[in-house]
């Protein structure tokens, strides 16, 4: 009922279901390009991505730019350079979720301790510096394209619709595969306008568990949380709970996949590398798919 | 003599030699996976990268952790997670440059005014935004398998190096290709020694025009500026002059290579996308060698 | 017309009309202690302050707290500490203006150039770290008491209110004094509510002109900008313009006065000690009244 | 032996021996005024300022600056301003420890405990937002001027060496007053050289014990800990674990005060505001002397 995939990789493990992605899925993966064309899934990142408002905002400073040459800067042999830093909220805009990110019970994925993961060091397990690149199939459940739009506020993503959605795009789920969940959600947000990240559509826990069951190594989506919100009565991020840390599944969130689906994309190659910021609890992601 | 790119793909043109990379040098990029083993070529992003003195470390801080859970915060129907954010200089560890990050004579690449780059908005032309996802040929120049060791401190890799690093890796340059260069300047660091930076080994001017003029898309190595330091006598940093500003070839300073020549690669599946920081001058990058 | 207090305390000077705070002054203003109670000014500092949709919030982060003791972090030899890190721009909440804050024609106050200003290094003219910590007298300015409550959104404080206002309290301005102006602004703000900075009550530039030719060293206000929002047609922050650039006069915004007022403080010992960031446009100040 | 100050204003006081400090003492101390001089004790806040390595340095970034104007962005009605924004460990330079900053047993000052102080939200209690801004006596131990010179590295200044101040200053303390301690550390040191941090002169637990127990409000001086480093066999920062825990006492350090010593103070206006950061641990502080 629970905990799943704890000890499956054994007891030091800190990668969970991407332990499904061997050699032979990488390879599978890249036998699956065919026109050469890479696309980016991620959000650019600036002040103006969504964000809930108890979350941090994106800062980029520039520490030196063009203005300080026009100003009278030196340039020493003529050379000019420019150079920015950012405040980066790790969980912004397109993002990958470490396995520390999530838990319940006082214990992460695998068993380690939540007390692990504290403010001096960060996560001692599980962090985001322990995945390793992830190279593997990607599979797009289109629910947009199924129901002829973007999905409604807090509409469930459930088993039946992503079985549906694999029967449309004539696919079956194996270990390994990164599947991407197009709900519409992003792509229904206007800008300067407030998003409403308390109402939107997403998978509820059976669909999720459906997925996790199969064998997937990563869920992802183009909404803020993967899973449907508001949650189901007395529940909170169940997903979150049960994926990341009894199955070790990872979740991506921000996805952009409009471009994807209207390219006629169902299964390619999936390639995405966290950056390994050290105990760090995710990462954000430029995840590619190339067809 | 100079500006080579300009123009050549059109004036508004904000991707460079990017543009070498296209749906063929994808598709043959796809085709070198072998053994399906992805590698990660990126140095862990914490406060003890090597950074010189004059540059920002990376700060880390956690919003949430286990600590709090344990200090009595409250789990609402039993969830818990942590989350962080970090302060992140874009040109620190292993990262790519975009190509507002380096210029002369007040033209950044393709002709862009300096002055386009600001502190109030980052760089309106050229930025790390403008990148497309960097899926080609990866092509490893190891001069520490050809030397035997180390390249010593500010030692030169000359035109006759890199040809002979390619010729003992049995490959011929073509159009798109990534080079990377492994001085062993990162390996050679140690722990807790504050690494010299003012003297490092890397190419000289000569030798990354051959790469440029063959036709590379981008140019890594393993050191912090991918060219030779000090600089010859009276230019500063004028291989980013040259390649950045003049053939718009974005550098990717700071990878590490040790584990991609140990594994025997020459050829291969390189994977990086950098995040689209809008108007960024560069970004933190975890590249990925499949091979 | 302009220009007003350029060369008036020497061609090098950066200080302005803090300047006109003598011995004399501060030995005058520390007479004025009655009943030995001081008050803070300032607003609490935390990312729930009010600031524009803008400009950026305050982060505060832990890097050690009670939470990594709870989850058993070491205590060697018994000792536990808490420590943290705040991002913070400067112009938020209670703050002073430096006079590098704002200019026109290129030339900030005392004609040194607009361009000494830059990324690589802040302010090289003018300067927070330029300014004396301030202990003056400080003179309340109470429309809200004058008008029978806060002023309506866009009211402005004419040279006829700031009169009133200093005979009700039955003073007479002096070279040196602080001036603080009550509009009510800030405590008619309703918490969880976005406030509205574009319309705000406060100095008009007439008025703003009257104080500055009475000699005042700073004047400040409870509002977001000191000056009435919007700004008179065809003028853009007129009062920043002329009192800053012009008579070198540093304003204070933000200020919390609705406890002064309610102490009965008309004149008082002030102080005022901006953090010296080198470089900075400004500070985050906490006042001190001393009645 | 311990937790002297338990209790002595109530069960809910966070303000701890800030409380010595009444009307009585803000007059005497307000009537010291003389020559009408403020003289700050700050060190200028920059990426330059001495920080031990394991801390964080300060970062400061223009968010728009003179250069912007001069490569060309818009000054709608004339008006040009220059923003900025510092990332600040609250820790360094000059600074102030609030009474969660330090303690052992679990329990803070007064009782609280110590899982109060959390990454959420900071400190619960005794956070800097809880001190009221700090006008009292100051009163310059200038071991300096007593010993001919800078004391040496773990020079301590015990209770005799304080004793002797006194006398040489013809002094004696009174309740409510800022001591501040003039070892020489900080003057001592060169400019471009690394600080030894583990090496200085400071108060040893006696010494402090004796402040403490005089009634003294605040304990400052001009080196990084107050207190002797290292520390007494077996101790960990003993002074900081009884004079903030037990007594309520909060510590100033990094005080610049080889001026207010060539001035000849020795009692003196002292006026300190810290910044009140909602559960902040400490503040950067400018603190005034007027003599």
């Amino acid at each position: 009922m629970a905990e799943e995939a704890w000890g499956r990789w054994g007891p030091d493990d800190e990668r969970g279901a991407l332990n499904l992605i061997g050699p032979e899925q990488v390879r599978r993966a890249a036998s699956l390009v065919r026109t050469g064309r890479p696309i980016s899934l991620a959000q650019p990142i600036s002040d103006r991505l969504l964000v809930p408002s108890h979350r941090h905002k994106v800062m980029h400073f520039m520490g030196r730019d063009g203005g300080d040459y026009a100003a009278g800067s030196r340039r020493p042999g003529g050379f000019q350079f420019a150079e920015d830093t950012v405040v980066l909220p790790l969980h912004t805009g397109t993002h990958i979720d470490a396995l520390c990110h999530a838990w319940y019970g006082d214990k992460l994925y695998n068993g380690f301790s939540g007390n692990s993961v504290r403010s001096t060091s960060g996560a001692g397990h599980c962090g985001i510096d322990k995945f390793p690149p992830i190279v593997t199939r990607g599979v797009l459940l289109d629910l947009v394209g199924l129901g002829g739009g973007p999905l409604a506020p807090s509409e469930i993503v459930g088993r039946a619709q992503v079985e549906a959605a694999l029967e449309r795009a004539g696919l079956r789920l194996e270990p390994g595969d990164a599947v991407l969940v197009r709900t519409g959600w992003l792509e229904a947000q206007q800008p300067g306008e407030q998003a409403d990240f308390n109402r939107e559509p997403g998978l509820d826990l059976e669909a999720a568990l459906f997925l996790a069951e199969a064998g997937v190594a990563v869920v992802g989506a183009d909404n803020f949380a993967v899973e449907v919100l508001p949650f189901a009565e007395g529940t909170v991020f169940p997903v979150h709970q049960r994926l990341i840390r009894d199955f070790g599944i990872p979740l991506i969130e921000g996805l952009v996949l409009k471009p994807l689906a209207e390219a006629g994309a169902t299964a390619f190659l999936f390639v995405a590398a966290p950056l390994p910021v050290t105990g760090g609890t995710g990462s954000p992601l430029n995840p590619v798919a190339v067809l």
